[in-house]
């Protein structure tokens, strides 16, 4: 299945599809005179992802205070949600990256993929109008928009682990750094997570923090959550 | 004239307008059973100014960076601006206020002007869509867009007024608390800013802070800026 099949969505003009999906290392990389990456798409996808949203809660959750819809927003637009909706659909496997970015792991980076997933919102946005990019974005926002609202709203994954594992006292949890490597800019650290002295998950990325947060993800799926 | 002529929009239902005026303060005081405060029409204003201003900047500045286009974003969507597109409109004039607000110059106050123009601008595109709020908005939005590009980005008026008596080494500029009254949920304190010896302006708010802001501001006014 094309990504067009997967998306539900047939580009009148392609250019938009292809821009939404060149990352930036891929255009610095290859010095395409021209061409542009996905960042100007992706400044734009912002803004309607949020109309999308917003509308969407302001006619549907009628009884909710502003401060409610304000929460929910920011809950349901985040890097977090993005990313899961980009992996939905495999638009990693679609980006164009730089070598860099391909042989650090940029293909399932959650950063480039919430980018790519607004750059993608706002070249259907272009092609189609409105109406095209409500539909494709509601498809994503109304689930999580729904368990936002039932109080399922997003925690880092490490503060999730903790708050599963401190409910038996007996246990504890630990973070150890187990490999680093690269040069310095492209450094690529490696933990693991353990209960007790077990290894429960082991996580990889550009920081410690992010190494941390992807090994607390792997032992929640561990988990089952 | 009135408020739809000054606007150049007239509302097919007046009811989005009449909630777009209501600011809390009216609907908690007159215990309007049914009736709804402005907030909810600020939440989804918010996103649409957004809209507006993104795809405004992404068409008309097809070489700027995203980098650049989220900083003009930024400087243009802001209270400082809102305020005064609410200013130029007279919507102060217009708004429903509790006594409370009234009392204490709210149909002035900065953060309400802001909030009612978004209000104003959702109204306007729920009871007549997009394009009818993309006139209204850019109308107020585009000079400050060019301000924004030619390097005039907003300052705080503390700043401002800071930089232009710095340019003279012997002066000095100070700020002198020389008033506070009201009760505690609705204290009203002012301040007065000095040029060397010489009260230069007077300013009110409902914090020290505030009311510093406001009195630089007068100042900045009596030297033309």
């Amino acid at each position: 299945m094309s990504l067009e099949e997967r998306i539900g969505y047939t580009f009148q003009n392609r250019k938009y599809l292809k821009i939404a999906l060149s990352h930036s290392s891929y255009i610095n990389e290859e010095k395409l005179a021209g061409y542009q990456s996905n960042e100007r798409l992706e400044f734009l996808g912002d803004s309607v992802l949020s109309l999308v949203t917003s509308e969407y809660l302001y006619k549907e959750y009628r009884k909710l205070p502003e401060g409610k819809l304000t929460k929910i927003r920011a809950s349901v637009v985040c890097e977090r949600s993005l990313c899961e909706f980009s992996r939905t659909i495999g638009l990693g496997e679609e980006l164009l990256l730089g070598r860099g970015e391909e042989h650090t792991n940029g293909r399932d980076r959650d950063s480039i993929l919430a980018d790519a997933f607004e750059a993608l919102l706002a070249a259907i946005y272009l092609d189609g109008g409105m109406e095209c990019a409500r539909t494709f974005a509601l498809r994503f926002l109304v689930p999580q928009i729904k368990a936002a609202c039932e109080g399922k709203l997003f925690k880092d994954y490490k503060t999730a682990l903790q708050e599963i594992v401190q409910k038996n006292h007996e246990e504890t949890l630990s973070y150890r750094l187990c490999g680093e490597e690269g040069p310095d800019h492209a450094k690529q650290f490696s933990v693991e997570v353990l209960l007790n002295s077990n290894v429960i998950g082991e996580g990889h990325g550009r920081s410690k923090k992010e190494a941390e947060q992807m090994a607390a993800k792997a032992a929640l799926r561990l988990m089952g959550e």
